[in-house]
């Protein structure tokens, strides 16, 4: 390619929109479903028992677009393939949709790419069909990627609505470090720390505990709204009380001081490779060895339990440290924009 | 909804977006499976003999949004059910991902997502999962849509590569339209004229020439680089040389003349309702008729052939009215930002 940056021909669907796909696409994460170039990717899907399948999208806008512990190509990869894995689906075929500003640097594009590529190898899964926009300048923010994926359903029946009495609550990590690792480094600060985002795919633990056949409820991973916004999604889809014990969630010493520095609160700052776990009391501490054997849920915990409180059906109560309780509410709008 | 105006809360994860999800998207085109809210739909596909799925991905980010015969949610369900149908596949399921500037018009939205609704009834696909972003003011234009979709293969085997020597070559309507209507309406441009985008749903008019049982051997709408694109990829793909009758190509006389306004070629423009096929010339005037009978395609035409000539294989060769011959290529690069 002659020039290095993006421009406006890169989209336009003529001889220099291919050789943009062929050199940083193609190059990164080809295949041959991908390369075939017609208008829409041709997939066989096995027949009979594993015939439900899964179906995600999310669009991914995150500033800036490389941060601590990943990129917006590791996030753009690991986001949709962490939505499959949460519904018990095995990430198989990714869609890959690029909206270009013009005047990208093409070294941008390409560590992206590569980003992607090696986040796919996580899962297994493979990027099947794509589409390259360019917009004139000041008509986006660098770049922005969508993708869509498809898995197959390994694990029917996970829902919200099945968390029940009695189950007990898990977290996969400690909570906040994505969001607070956005807001690090687009203020520029420096922690003195190793902060990073969790950004991370979180098909092979998941994997693993569907392998061990527990009775597991639900998963959900704890994006936009964070830790709160998916036990209250649970508490009200299945009309239970959800007690969490405070001093439980774990909360590393950057997220802490960064969240008292901006009056925030780590349990509703966005994750990327954190998930939340209800399954039946008896099992947690089987699911939670299985969980620690995997980087990304080595510091899981039992974080509290579903219950049936008459009077708190349908809310997220905390115990705080000193014995009082509080209610954790979802963050009624923006916290921070453009997060992932 | 309080605001007239979409506010960055609209895509915080929190209360303000489910009330936005609801009150726009629900509200035009809400579904069963779109309105379980999990992390991923969960689709069961009829097992055995349609166990072969096409799966496609387009972003749009047309500008002005709304344009004569159209808008951008109308072009976003057409353009993704479009290479379902071009790759034989009954449109079945479709995400939707929304990235929206702050201070986008409420009522604009809303426009929006009942265009697609209109959309989609014509197809009988459905929207089943979802997201939406919203960034901060100049970070993007108003407003861009993701489709993508999956589609149930009918006819197997369809491709670019698939053209042969004999085969006819078959316009579904005149060229151009949408293209030229981009620009006249950019360009604030009145051509005392109806002329409108071809934008349109072609599954209708595919599901017949299938149900015809005709021996297709490839089909492709003619969308960014036009007519010029399409016979272009065939012509490189099947290693047949494509001639094509200059006089015998469709084009309207508004296109024409903006065309010579603009000094552009209405075979390069883009389209987005417009197809071409290849199939043995002794089925065209079958596939003719079909076609004719659905609004989109009433006065398709048959422009040429596909032939094996030595010195020509893998290029269109325009025969014009002159009795004098010329190469259409395809445009190198970009004719017309944010045509889709």
């Amino acid at each position: 390619m002659n020039s290095h940056t993006i421009e406006l021909g890169h989209g336009g669907g003529g001889v220099q929109m291919n050789r943009l796909i062929r050199e940083v696409f193609f190059a990164a994460f080809g295949n041959e479903l991908l390369q075939r170039e017609e208008d829409a990717a041709i997939l066989s899907l096995p027949s009979g028992a594993q015939s439900t399948m899964a179906f995600t999208t999310d669009s991914f806008t995150v500033t800036p677009l490389i941060f601590n512990g990943g990129d917006i190509g590791k996030l753009a990869i690991a986001g949709t393939v962490n939505d499959l894995a949460m519904m018990g689906a095995k990430p198989q075929y990714l869609s890959c949709s690029f909206i270009i500003e013009e005047g990208l640097p093409l070294t941008t594009l390409k560590a992206v790419a590569q980003s992607m590529a090696d986040e796919l190898a996580i899962s297994g899964a493979h990027i099947v069909c794509g589409d390259t926009k360019v917009v004139p300048r000041g008509c986006a923010d660098q770049l922005f990627i969508n993708t869509t994926g498809i898995g197959l359903v390994q694990k029917p029946g996970l829902s919200a609505s099945n968390v029940a009495e009695g189950d007990a609550i898990i977290v996969s990590r400690d909570v906040g470090c994505h969001g607070a690792t956005i807001l690090m480094n687009r203020e520029g600060l420096e922690l003195g720390s190793a902060l990073a985002s969790d950004c991370a795919t979180l098909w092979p633990v998941v994997e693993a505990l569907i392998a061990a056949d527990l009775d597991i409820h639900a998963l959900r991973d704890a994006t936009r709204g964070g830790l709160a916004a998916v036990v209250n999604e649970w508490a009200q889809a299945a009309t239970v009380t959800i007690e969490l014990n405070e001093a439980a969630i774990p909360v590393c010493d950057e997220v802490r001081g960064l969240c008292e520095l901006y009056g925030m609160e780590p349990f509703q700052l966005a994750n990327e490779g954190t998930f939340i776990l209800a399954l039946p009391a008896a099992q947690a501490e089987q699911a939670l060895a299985i969980m620690k054997q995997f980087s990304p849920s080595a510091n899981a915990a039992i974080i509290g339990r579903a219950s049936h409180a008459e009077q708190q059906v349908g809310t997220v109560v905390l115990q705080t440290p000193w014995g009082s309780q509080r209610y954790l509410k979802v963050p009624p709008g923006e916290l921070l924009p453009r997060i992932c």
